[in-house]
């Protein structure tokens, strides 16, 4: 018997739509107690779009002030799905209204603005989750399983890169609903909040924390007509963040994410160079896991010399996480499946005290390293994480 | 305003998934006149099984006799997701009853078969699509596009193949549930109702109709525990299945299919060589199609020189068909979307009154090519198509 | 200290560069007793051309008459780098004569004219090698490695193909020098004996010998110019070959070939798939061989269901067969470099007297199937291997 | 009527093996009006070997004292091949004495020294040209020709790897004839003189000069045995640098060099991104070049939405530099076929007039961005190039 789980959704946007379908499907798939309602959803949009969107998604109702939705008795749950510069309003509110919190991400603004909504939530005592989804890539979660095998050993070299292209052209324009994300008020960030959040996310649960950063970063358009005001206004984020990092655990790092990288679409890649064996994962080709191996762990004999390679491990077999809750081996999943696993694995930790990760405290973490890359941006110089 | 329509789903297992999973989430992303509801899920599974499936999809109810479900007035299409030898009673019960059909390939056990369920479905005229899935995978449908546009030019060679590896270990069973793809009782054939039916149906949907073949078939490991009776019966299914085709444009065809491909889980693939260009898509690989391109159709234009090559078309982006229905360019679809994609294509078609593609007279054509093979087989000589 | 072997090469095309640069360079990357010295070249061509090539590769001297060649005392190796009608009676005439003999493929016109040929060899006593050069592609000799080692385990099926495009244009002459291969009457077949035979060869040398095959041929442009007559002639080779095979050990092969195959350039790939282990190279990217491993033959233990993938495996590095005797680990080797292997096996097979292989009787084998294929694609009808 | 052009070779180790095959094989493949003869080679190794490599290659005659060589009247040309602490010396000499020089990379163990040089053979006048043999890959060459052609446009980021993983062992020692790569005083750095030296050769070829960088180096094992000392030494090379560029026309670079990149042999990759298009080329797959097209420079034409994507250019035809002096299109060459390109470039300058690249104020260049590597990470600062 399940439980019923009210939820209400603020943002009606790109990630309003990833997160009410993963709330649809979640228990189609996963054997969870809880069993997530549609209570509602919120934004700020016209009503007529509102209506709409509750109609194609099932929502019993709508509001169009978030405090409202706050105050409401029957929501248990609030899911965070709008832009980064009101995250932490929301999230204290949240918390003291005693609601789980699923909020995407990049957490917040800047680490102070994290770190308040950590105390926030962890004063309320609060289940709370930052919606770093591509954890729940299966090859991802594959990558993390090889690494707390040993399959990687001591680790020399970690390399990412978040490549995208959709910003080249100068007739796109800044702000309003669809392009807040390059509105540097809205946004806090450019690439940086964006992408590189997601790179250092994964890299930092693979590889340990970030010791230490140099960065650059570059806007190429100087200025673009704002989509609210109709005028040129300059354009305030970073185009394009590169930066070199030393972890803890003494391997180094590069990174860097564009929007200006002509040809790739959704180029959010990672390799990882050990001494036992080396990773590589690139989000365009989300079924592959690459995987060098040179020596097994638990025996510390290394591949004959003859066979080593690459392997393209195919991860839609039932023996890779989540796979085994959809289809049948060798059929994919998509984009969408990262959020139904996460809410998966967030309705799970409800159900056995145990949080699911990454949570505000770890998106504080990410957070800080990201506040180091843009100072270091800006200072020209080597900076510690805090 | 949407219209509500009332479906019936027979069959409970695998497909039985993928058509619930489809009904529920068609409205999500696509606009249209009608919206499903899910009324009633049928099978013969036991009563406590059948009623879970229907609460984790959301059924109001279920029967456990089709025959049931098809008298009830308030159905308005039957869904058809059972083995391949109940295809042709309950299609000619549904047309009778007047029913929407929507029918799990391969249509029918043979040709005879499937004239007869055209026969019943064209007198009672209703709508009816034949579930070949796989045109609805957007590089499929960009390989179908490029061919119209004339990309390919005069065709010179086809050549397909559907190769998995999961019944290579002797200890599979064959029959019940989930294994009466292996029961050539139930199943008619082995992989060349299975698998080929797909390739074959994707083949001339590019390429238009074969003319001949010649077939060898094969059947690796004779017996088999039979799952029902638990005695060692011998296997009657080809486990593998290949052979060359003429087409009637004059190309020549190459295909083969088998489950003892070791590696090979869902490697579904084809390949176009024209004068003016060539196609390659791979199922492992869904999110590209790659294209050879020499010449350019309107102009005649050849390509430069030091410039051809294949090119890798990641068709993420909202050009492609169907991909705008879903996430933002660069987001992947799975496997489950070419479900949703191709009923969409069918409602659309109820209330345009252009009937989707394939229907039944399209799947007889595939069953006759089918019904080909197993006879060249049989007599080791080449069979022209009826 | 080495010894001299004087060679006489015939043919100064495509064939007689790759001969005569491989005899160039055999000493510099491999240590044998013998040394091979450019005595001299034969061919047909014009006198000032021939000067012209003797002097670009070194030769002592020219002969416009194969016979003149054959006679010579000084000469120890004949290699044979005419077209395909010439090669019976060069052979007969160099077996005679005692000379060593490495022919280029396919080895005759037909199988009849090549048991004449290892009747002629044998009885001489004189070494004698078939320059199936692909045999000595890394990558590929380390396929045959993995077989014997039992990677592969029982097989089930292997496929091949061999594609090229060059012909497809109209303007393409028949005949001449560099066309004779388009001119059935010197070329004995088209893309059979030409590029089935490579895939021929490499088959059975790694899954052993074919039983029977159904083929079909097709020309697909019915005349064109012959480039000695100027006139517009039929074309009577096969512009393309199709078959499917069964073979001794009961697995099932599909082999095909064309010049037709538009963006494909030296399609040359094989894939064998068994109950252990697949393989799977492409002469396109010849660094590179595919393993699936399953299995591990000599303890039977499965890989770990969660890292089975397809491994490429890079075959620069010097544990891989005639890589060590080159440049350093990671440095590719090309096309050539097959030929100079070749030489080096035959050479070192004169100092051991354990002879190279494919020679005659091998080549041999690999003209009868090409007649069964050519026999099958005229009747229409299953043929079995003499 | 050919000129002979009398070459020393100093050095016999990898370098010297490969620029002996060019000498001897330069004139198989270019018409050119001069042709190598290889008078002498010379190295301090033990005369007994010396001979032996004399004879492998064809050397009329050996030395074991550099100086006695560059004295000889009848040497024209010398090639050093020696380790990087000895190029300094022998240039200035060899200028001197009114050589030809082709020495290889990285020129100097400094800008100073670099500097010296430059002006030694300016001074003399004696053609030069230092041996970064990968401008000669064929696919290098085309991304050279397509950044001309205007086929990339405005770049907005390049980035560069240089991987290998072949002193991840402790046990491999430092020194001697074989590893002197690993001993600072012989090479003067690590990764950076030796691999990055490449990848920035190529970067400022294609993308112009870098303006500032800033870097960091990594030492992981920390000492290791001298091979003819015995003893275990402090190591002193970087073993890694990574480094984040700008460069002069406002792109942004990312170069990372490693010998720990487990499973990396010799992967040299760039990319480069511009308006335009993009360009990818690993070292790894040699016969490729990637282009993505987004728009034609001519007529500024867009590609079309629905066929954009990667290009898999196979540079293996005779549209391509260097392709057409070797076998038919479709058959590779490999590594060594890059010194005899660019022998065949370096003599064709003798011819012209008109001097090969990179000559020595080229790999001054070069130098002067090394040696602000290392400063940077040495201060932990951004270094502007001189």
């Amino acid at each position: 018997m399940t439980k019923p789980l009210n939820v209400g959704v603020i943002g009606c946007g790109f990630m309003g739509r990833t997160h009410s379908n993963a709330l649809l499907r979640v228990n189609n798939f996963f054997d969870l107690e809880y069993q997530p309602v549609l209570k509602a959803i919120c934004a700020l949009e016209e009503e007529s779009k509102l209506k709409a969107f509750a109609s194609q998604w099932g929502y019993e109702s709508y509001e169009t002030d978030w405090h409202r939705l706050i105050e409401r008795d029957d929501i248990d749950q609030i899911e965070i799905c709008t832009p980064n510069n009101t995250h932490k309003e929301i999230v204290i509110a949240a918390a003291k209204a005693g609601k789980n919190i699923i909020c995407e991400k990049p957490l917040a603004l800047s680490a102070a603005e994290a770190e308040e909504m950590c105390v926030a939530v962890e004063e309320a005592g609060v289940p709370n989750l930052v919606s770093f989804n591509y954890r729940r890539v299966p090859a991802i979660s594959l990558a993390k399983q090889l690494v707390d095998e040993g399959r990687v050993g001591k680790p020399f070299h970690y390399r990412a890169t978040y490549l995208q292209d959709w910003t080249i052209s100068t007739d796109v324009p800044q702000g309003g609903n669809t392009l807040w994300r390059l509105d540097a008020k809205v946004a806090g960030s450019g690439v940086t909040g964006d992408l590189l959040a997601h790179s250092i996310d994964t890299a930092e649960w693979l590889n340990g924390p970030i010791r230490s950063v140099v960065a650059k970063t570059e806007t190429f358009v100087k200025q673009r007509m704002h989509a609210e005001t109709g005028k040129v206004e300059p354009v305030r984020i970073d185009d394009a963040c590169m930066f070199l990092a030393v972890f803890e655990n003494g391997s180094m790092g590069t990174f860097e994410s564009s929007r200006y990288a002509r040809g790739r679409k959704n180029y959010n890649t990672f390799e990882l160079n050990g001494e036992a064996g080396s990773l590589f994962f690139d989000l365009e080709d989300p079924q592959y896991l690459d995987y060098f191996q040179y020596s097994n762990p638990s025996t510390g004999d290394k591949v004959e010399d003859h066979l080593t390679g690459w392997k393209r491990i195919h991860v839609t077999n039932f023996e890779h996480q989540y796979m085994d809750r959809y289809w049948v081996p060798g059929c994919t999943i998509g984009y969408e499946h990262t959020f139904i696993n996460g809410l998966a694995d967030f309705l799970k930790g409800l159900e056995t005290g145990v949080p699911a990760q990454p949570d505000f405290r770890s998106g504080l973490r990410t957070q800080k390293v990201c506040d180091a890359i843009l100072e270091s941006a800006r200072i020209g110089q080597w900076v510690e994480i805090a």
